[in-house]
């Protein structure tokens, strides 16, 4: 099932099921009030999807979770999950630009699957991890690449509004392992990679964050990006493409 | 002015202003809803205090923004302040217990003045920092601090839940320049320092953070630490004094 929240006609936010050209409205976010539906419908093409999820707490991203990636960042760093924060004030939704801040060096984008916590989580072991899962989205971990380095703490170059587009939609029922990702700039190729490569799985990386941080409904866990790093720039668009949820677009511009 | 958010009673959380022994509650959050009291009073010493305030969105932390301090961590690095993030689910009030996690190495106090922001602050100029500043309070950034050069991110020991207890409240009136704070381990005393040594002052940080992040009323920016690391452990009582505010108090167990 693929939840979108969406407006349409100036409308505020609304969550509804995506039924093939429709919207199926739902009568609250169902997150925490389940399917119940209107009983109305707002074709797709007239309605303006937003951010699925707008964090209460946190967006937790797993770093370095590709093999070929991490051999480009760090090399022989250890064994376990390197995790940061986006604080949910980066998170945009679909079509909504990145607003490249005045800093120096490469923007890159990071596509990757993003587990959409539905369940007060703490620590939760990894053969219950589906019961705190929501569903999954596609997330853009957008990243000021050369300023992470001046920092040594990421939070700056990968947290500036915008730097975490979020969406199309929630997809509750796939099976996350094994699904293709693949960006694209402009409509070109950039990074690939499929879920299979992940160093640390989706149960393993609930489990580990969840002893670390209590984590609420609407908690994002980022899964990490594949290998093949890639910038854009002013005036391009960026698509991540994620098989059975769907597709990602945002245009960036230099920041005003 | 001081503000306490409190339960008496077994009631839900309130909000008061401290006048000598009593509480004078308020009819909202002070934050949104302005001073209006309800004309009730409660003896402070009827009232247990809670956090002053639930960040929305973020805690953000000012690193090594006292010289001696700075040395201590990564002597030569830019002159740039370093800023990073705790999730808001590490945030515990005055005396609620630090929860030790099964970690190695030292566990260390941080006791720092910590801005609440009290109004949406995009790209916010030093000289206007005042008007989106709701308060002062105190903070302590806990840190699992041989985690921290483990992953080199510092988000994870830095952001255990509890690992930021702040309060007992939010004094509305103190010019926080040239304000001592003093932290006590048992009752003993331990680091010292005096926000004049700062070397980012509070309007340069507003500006600096609010150009990288929109904050949110309720985020908390922690202003950074004075020089003096000392960790605690199991059993110990963790209490920081901020001349002007009050002294906040912590208990510490190893989790459980």
């Amino acid at each position: 099932m693929k939840i979108a929240r969406f407006t349409a006609g100036g409308s505020d936010p609304q969550y509804g099921i995506v039924d093939d050209e429709d919207l199926v409205v739902l009568a609250g976010d169902p997150m925490f009030q389940g399917f119940e539906t209107t009983g109305e419908r707002v074709p797709l093409a007239e309605a303006r999807l937003l951010a699925p999820v707008i964090p209460r707490s946190k967006v937790v991203c797993i770093g370095m979770n590709y093999a070929e990636h991490k051999d480009e960042l760090a090399p022989g760093t250890g064994d376990r999950p390197v995790i940061f924060l986006k604080p949910n004030t980066s998170v945009v939704g679909p079509g909504d630009t990145i607003q490249i801040p005045p800093v120096e060096g490469r923007i890159v984008h990071e596509g990757e699957l993003a587990i959409v916590i539905g369940a007060v989580a703490k620590r939760v072991r990894a053969e219950d991890a589906d019961q705190v899962i929501f569903g999954y989205t596609i997330a853009n971990d957008v990243s000021a690449r050369d300023e992470m380095f001046k920092d040594g703490q990421w939070a700056r170059a990968k947290g500036y509004d915008t730097f975490c587009p979020v969406g199309p939609v929630i997809e509750t029922e796939i099976d996350p392992r094994g699904v293709e990702i693949q960006t694209y700039v402009d409509g070109e190729p950039r990074r690939h990679g499929n879920t299979r490569d992940m160093i640390h799985g989706i149960p393993e990386i609930i489990e580990y964050v969840s002893d670390v941080w209590t984590l609420l409904p609407g908690d994002l866990i980022l899964t990490g990006t594949p290998a093949g790093l890639g910038g854009f720039v002013d005036g391009q668009t960026v698509d991540i493409d994620i098989a059975g949820i769907g597709r990602l677009s945002n245009p960036a511009r230099n920041r005003m």
